[in-house]
């Protein structure tokens, strides 16, 4: 069988990022401040660099990539796109699978791809440290490695329970030289406030955001960073689509529907963005977003303005929400355990360009499993969900006979998530889908603004 | 920068393995059973396939490599080779530092380019089941994973404290279907013997294998398979090796010296036998195995006959050993914690056409955290001995100013591993070398032979 893995030269990494904004129907809505008046771009560079305030407000249709920053790109890019035979063999469908792997990164998932870039522009800027949040872990690692490779001190604030659930993920940040405190800490005031007030806070991705934010506004040597949602770290996301588009080129196919995990968005956006101009010139294309039945964002959540995190220290966006006081059910798709969605994700789903799906824990660690078995890959479980959803399209490719080509992202490997497979083996792990009348009264906590 | 990621399309995937026995200088010495005489290909096929006895023997310069191997080796295979540009500029050297990366492999390590050639001719066999002993878990998972693509049960020996202190190797090997139990175990003769003798038991790798051989031959339907030490398996694993020459040339390169970490011998074998014949061509090459000083094999055993396993269950072969009775430190690169050696690399290094040193546990941890913040990947520990080695090189051409070409094997990553990275960093870790006169003593104790 040719055509498993479907591989490019060094070469042929991108270029250009690509920035969906240039070809959307309508015009995203600013940035709100407190003062419910747009953000300026002055404002931002409190605690982003300027080149990276410019990729945030863009209206350029391709960015270049710095040539620094494609040589960190060489060590995992491109990365190999798979045509899954076996896992259609072993569901018996006429679709075919194709999968990109993501986890061929020193980090483990896609999140080193905006890493790296970030890392380098504040690098530029001056900047001497950066502050983050990381819930499971994957962002957090990925940005302590970008530190370690571009000499920027990384401090991350991980949320407690992971942090005390998850020390690996920890011990891998420490390895690249990265800080790492278990949030709410005693570093900030924010995280300060929490303990004084319930000192066995476990602690909330919102919390995290909040304290990390906090140490970059305060000091000037500092910048913050962040792993999702924004559309800068979208666009640098897109160097997964563009490589796939060629791989398909190369393989003489192209994809009749694509599927991905959706948490806040960047790697949705990673590996659709570079195909909407196709769609939007008229090929029969579907893009689907997958999210968990316990954080179910874009399918219940509200599109309206909002907060990025707990405390409200971030600009509020419109965007789909579940409200920023939201308290995610702990399901083990950490990465997809957030409140909001990306803007541009949200504008996309609200214009029905897009589609999105919710799904239970349950049925996405079966397919994990299904998963590792026929192509080996242990997938982490917010990849998971792209993979069930993945596996129900070929179903009914089965059931039709139709022979449509699906193409998943396969985001991340599994190998720090080993625990929530015990867990599921063990018959420990349950289904837990949010209830929609704990989301209408969420609705009712969000900031009143008026949007431009 | 260009020549970071060097990559083979899958139709450079070789077609067939190097056997390096039909290059040797002599002939190699015979496995001898109990009674002093060489063992039978017959006596072999009760716990092995008769293709893989066959591979065990032959004197053929190239093995074909099945088609439906090669179908599974594309998962993962051609494996990607890199230039340690990053790493070269963090020394100030002027040598080229290459390596090669297997822990691309869903096992994480090379394990799987034999783990799936076993599993296979096995299962033409007409075998039902695998059993096999792992250490650090490396060998197990990979075999797990084979299995489960074939369609073979596994069931797996680990040792006992590896068990308890590595329960995510355990997990991953269950994701992929397998049965694994503590050894000492209840569900053999021998295990159950020790436990009696000891309920405290920690385990060891000779123990775990004499359970897995006890199995396989008490079982009609039952194979062993092992993850190095023997000639087919060192001979599956010169896929690594052959690819490396491809991608040598591609890049317009060739080693001055090549380097790898050496515990039963595949790592080593797989990397270093496809270039033999070139250094027999009178190439100036020089081919080095790092062990640790802990298990100093090479560097300071005895080239005797000797069992595999504790319990004296296998043939004796001739090789370095430390004695089969040795009781390895608790160090924590697990997969180079063997008493004995490949009698095929035993044989290249006591005729002096290939060089060994043995390195001190903490320089391999010091070298790995710096190849981690230098390229990213977190090497196993194991792959970090290989590391260290290459480093110290690299630093000696800076005070001669060669520009030699340098080329490690990285057989894996540490993601299953972090827990030793904690203890490093905690500064728990020793370094412990074996006191010769240890190893002196367990001479009396080798079995008495006279070599055919």
């Amino acid at each position: 069988m040719a055509d498993i893995k479907i591989v490019l030269d060094e070469s042929e990494i991108p270029t250009h990022w690509y920035n969906v904004v240039a070809d959307l129907p309508t015009t995203p809505a600013p940035y709100l401040g407190p003062d419910g008046k747009p953000v300026s771009p002055e404002a931002m560079t409190r605690i982003f660099p300027p080149a990276l305030v410019e990729q945030e407000m863009t209206t350029e249709r391709w960015i270049p990539i710095p040539e620094a920053v494609r040589d960190i790109y060489r060590l995992w890019r491109p990365s190999p796109m798979y045509r899954a035979r076996r896992l259609e063999a072993v569901l018996g469908t006429p679709a075919r699978i194709y999968y990109k792997y993501e986890g061929v990164s020193p980090g483990g998932s896609h999140k080193p791809n905006t890493a790296v870039a970030q890392a380098w522009y504040n690098k530029q800027a001056g900047i001497r440290k950066l502050s983050t949040e990381t819930g499971a872990g994957q962002w957090g690692s990925s940005l302590a490695m970008a530190g370690a490779m571009l000499g920027i001190d990384v401090r991350v604030f991980m949320v407690r329970v992971s942090y005390e659930q998850k020390p690996f993920r920890r011990s891998m940040m420490e390895t690249w030289g990265a800080k790492v405190f278990a949030s709410p800490s005693t570093e900030t005031e924010s995280g300060r406030k929490v303990r004084a007030a319930d000192p066995d806070c476990p602690g909330s991705l919102g919390i995290a955001i909040s304290e990390a934010v906090e140490e970059a506004a305060a000091n000037a040597d500092t910048n913050y960073a962040l792993g999702s949602v924004l559309n800068h770290v979208l666009l640098h996301q897109t160097v997964i689509g563009l490589e796939a588009k060629k791989q398909f080129e190369k393989v003489g196919d192209y994809p009749d529907v694509i599927i991905a995990p959706c948490g806040g968005g960047s790697n949705f956006g990673g590996i659709t963005f570079p195909f909407l101009a196709d769609k939007a010139a008229g090929r029969d294309l579907r893009l689907v977003a997958v999210e968990p039945a316990s954080c179910p964002t874009l399918t219940k959540g509200h599109y309206a303005y909002d907060f990025g995190d707990t405390a409200g220290y971030t600009p509020m966006m419109q965007m789909y929400t579940l409200g920023h006081d939201f308290v995610p059910p702990g399901i083990h798709a950490g990465g997809l355990r957030y409140h909001g969605e990306s803007p541009l994700v949200s504008l996309l789903y609200h214009e029905k360009i897009i589609e999105a799906i919710a799904l239970p824990q349950l049925a996405t660690f079966e397919a994990g499993v299904m998963f590792a078995r026929a192509e080996g890959i242990i997938p982490a479980p917010e990849a998971s969900h792209g993979v069930r959803a993945a596996i129900d399209e070929a179903l009914r490719c089965k059931e039709s006979g139709e022979t449509k080509t699906i193409f998943v992202n396969l985001c991340g490997h599994g190998h720090f998530d080993m625990a929530s497979y015990d867990r599921y083996f063990a018959g420990q792990l349950d289904d837990f889908a949010y209830p929609q009348e704990m989301i209408d009264a969420a609705l009712d906590r969000l900031p009143r603004v008026d949007a431009a």
